[in-house]
């Protein structure tokens, strides 16, 4: 390992991730720090140099964002190939086969996270933010045994992906698409897209609206940012505990007052929406993330008519992976049950087709749909014609839906040996969130914390999420409190739990993962 | 024309706008008004209901967002085929075929209005805001002489657009890329398309950043959406007067504090940045919309020493269309001579590709980066990594060069001949704003109105548009009260003033327009 002695200024007027960055990138430049050489951890350079951990942080996010480091899952920081790097300044044109051997070498990786549905913090700086989870356990362990099976609750499977139609349908819209297609579109996204849309929330969600109702948008924090011009600034929003934590953040970045509400086994508990006078409350009835949690019709009922009890008040409906069902009868959306238009419907197709097609729509009620139309028209839509036109005709000539059986078969199939494989664990362990999307919750029956089930999973080289890491980011002491407060939902979750992926995996990695737990837990 | 007698209940619970829609929808559905019927103007049914103008738009403009009717530019509003609309819910799901079909019905359409870059008020609601400017003359001329020459200064023209070649890049990639492109990539875009835009904004526009410092986002709305999280809720920001409409709406959207400044020949007078406490400047220098200026290198390092004159003060450099210069050097950025970090630079390629890509970037300086780094890095990229790809091959590979160069030429040839077909318009006319842009101003030496000026060239079939229309939308009456206490600028433009566009005219369109203009105003 290189000298890590850093000289750090005080005086210098430069912070000190700041000089941390510099004199790495510098020794990167220099060839000092080699290609593949490893850094030292963040928590190991922040004693050694006696400044907080979120500093080298900073430093090590700066550095992974330009490409000088990166972050290898469970091993830790990296030096790039910089040769690339340095020459950018003089580089040549190459031919345009440089790019295609690019993204040949990416050919073979088949699965994928989904950032966009749930969680993706998987890069740059959230990546380093994420890393404490696996280093709890000590350096050691995180970094003597790499990790090879991630049960990441945000992976998808793409291996089933019909890459060959995706390309023919792009084929076929680029050969006529001279004129209107390469124009801006309406602001709300393409009349035939809505249309298309509108049916298949309709028959596959019970979802009602016109395409009139429909908002386009390049992913669910774009909409969310545009919902937010149209209820406006001073939002006291309601989210269950725990909740999805990429909402939260940016809901908080919006200034809004957010109050989380306890969670029984039926999600959020309606009695303090009114106590707390709140507005808007942000819900996940298919499938709660992280909790699994399915909102029976009579919990349904309460919110709908907490909602109607007062005048512009919403439930936002994050429907992210309700296309994945595995037992009896699709649940219909909360949507479906509104009659006096107080539900906000956001859905996402990341999870479904892939996380980069970055398409979402929302379904604003009609008092909202006014709001949108008199205030924020003049946003122009962030989504291409072309993108818009590929996803209409996938949805519309029979694609989607033939994909979404697919897929969910596979995932059945996946979710069942799973079930399957976690026999042994039932003693010492209660299963929850089954049936339903891409991942369940192992909620250990004895005194064992929920880092010391991570930790010991690292060490056997297996990944696993721990449910209150899904609250807040590390280091955020206004989550952190928040959920240390929450005896309510401890109730329902009583003893430590973690999440268990198995979208990203393939069935021998469960297999194997699972063996590997084990030996850690059992 | 149809009977319009439509039955306004004020006990109805529902507001007039609603029932005038649901009338007319009606009227469409059973079959009353048939396709291709022509609606009464806005204007008249309003008189005729003895409702307020904006109650019809509003309307009109939800029957346009659903498709029931459409606005033909000059002409007015027409029924559409609504057979499509109405089997809508039992339509079985047609072949493929149909969109091809589709696309093939714009295929000779080459010209298309660029949106995103400048304006982009053709669509929806926003149609309906324009129209008075086209009414304006009356109901007779606008309705009787259809509009021929739109002298638009949002067109741009697509017919040299090197479509093959985009295909040829978006096949390529497509075929390669079967795993990490339909992942989602980092929150501020792929770091290889951030070089080469980097690259690029050095070469030609003197911009100094590094790709760390590059946003790429979908839109230059949504990298504001983005901006105001950086900035914060409450700033005081000076815009030109005038100034480009669609940016106007979105910092008012956010509840900024907007001082508007007068323009001397020079671009904003510095002077009140000080007096009035603002914190941020937005400007055009390359070449001001609607202005045309182009600030000289004095007034720029004037408004440069105003932002570093106080902490966290910004200029807002918007450089929508700096690609197309037709007489001397390329005039740098003022990015280009920012030693301290105060500007903060946008870029679209809206203008210089299509506005269809849907591709923005912003440049932030540094102090910005990190808090966006700190409190925003959660935000997902909004364009996906597939057209990302597309763009960054387009661009490395001397593409976008050499399309850059083909339509600089064209442009210029169309900016010359449109000069020297006005010629006999300088004995009554000042021309200003030449040589850059894709499009020049003209101002009356005498007494004529603005709105006179539109509705004579109205009269003859030609469309242009009024100065002070692009402050802001008709029937806005604080935009109105702002242009109105204009004297500094009307200073500047002394006498009415109009945009001429020719970006989306050929030579012939603008040789007969011009003839027409002569008609219309010698």
């Amino acid at each position: 390992m290189y000298d890590m002695t850093i000289r750090l200024r005080t005086d210098s007027g430069k912070c000190l991730y700041e000089q941390i960055y510099e004199h790495i990138r510098k020794e990167i430049s220099y060839g000092k720090l080699l290609t593949g050489e490893k850094l030292p951890s963040t928590r190991f350079l922040a004693e050694y140099l006696q400044v907080a951990r979120s500093t080298v942080d900073y430093a090590y996010g700066q550095l992974l964002d330009e490409g000088y480091i990166e972050a290898r899952p469970c091993k830790g920081y990296f030096v790039c190939p910089v040769k690339e790097l340095f020459q950018m300044e003089e580089e040549k044109r190459e031919t345009g086969q440089a790019a295609w051997t690019e993204s040949k070498r990416s050919h073979e990786k088949t699965r994928t996270e989904s950032g966009e549905s749930r969680g993706g913090d998987q890069t740059g700086m959230e990546a380093v933010r994420q890393e404490p989870l696996v280093e709890e356990g000590g350096r050691s362990a995180a970094f003597s045994a790499p990790c090879q099976y991630d049960f990441s609750p945000y992976g998808i499977d793409m291996s089933g992906f019909p890459f060959d139609t995706w390309r023919k349908i792009t084929k076929n819209i680029l050969t006529y698409a001279n004129g209107d297609l390469f124009s801006r579109g309406g602001p709300q996204g393409d009349l035939q897209l809505r249309q298309t849309i509108s049916r298949y929330l309709h028959s596959s969600r019970g979802v009602n609206c016109s395409p009139d109702q429909i908002i386009v948008g390049a992913g669910n924090d774009y909409l969310l940012l545009l919902l937010e011009k149209i209820l406006g600034r001073h939002v006291r929003i309601a989210m269950e505990n725990p909740t999805y934590a990429r909402s939260y953040r940016i809901f908080r970045s919006f200034a809004y007052d957010i109050v989380t509400v306890d969670m029984d086994e039926n999600g959020m508990r309606p009695g303090r929406l009114e106590q707390e006078r709140v507005r808007c409350a942000y819900v996940m009835p298919s499938h709660q993330f992280p909790a699994g949690t399915v909102m029976p019709i009579g919990r349904r009922l309460e919110l709908l008519k907490w909602a109607c009890g007062g005048p512009d008040r919403y439930l936002i409906e994050d429907d992210y992976d309700s296309e994945f069902r595995y037992r009896g009868k699709p649940i219909p959306a909360l949507q479906a049950s509104d009659e006096q238009g107080r539900v906000i419907y956001i859905g996402s197709f990341s999870k479904a087709i892939a996380p980069a097609i970055r398409i979402s729509f929302m379904v604003l009620p009609k008092p909202l749909l006014e709001k949108y139309k008199r205030d924020c028209f003049f946003y122009s839509c962030t989504v291409s014609r072309i993108d818009q036109s590929i996803l209409n005709v996938f949805m519309r000539d029979g694609y989607f839906e033939r994909h979404l059986n697919k897929m969910r078969k596979i995932y059945k199939a996946k979710h069942e040996m799973l079930l399957e494989e976690l026999r042994p664990f039932r003693k010492k362990f209660r299963i929850s969130g089954e049936n339903a999307g891409l991942h369940l919750l192992l909620t250990a029956r004895d005194q064992t914390k929920e880092h010391e089930l991570v930790r010991k999973a690292a060490e056997k080289g297996v990944r696993v999420y721990g449910l209150f890491d899904s609250m807040a980011e590390p280091g955020d002491e206004a989550g952190r409190d928040a959920r240390e407060k929450t005896e309510g939902t401890a109730g329902v979750f009583e003893g430590a739990t973690v999440l268990l992926g198995f979208g990203g995996l393939d069935s021998k990695e469960i297999q194997e993962g699972i063996e590997r737990l084990k030996e850690a837990w059992l």
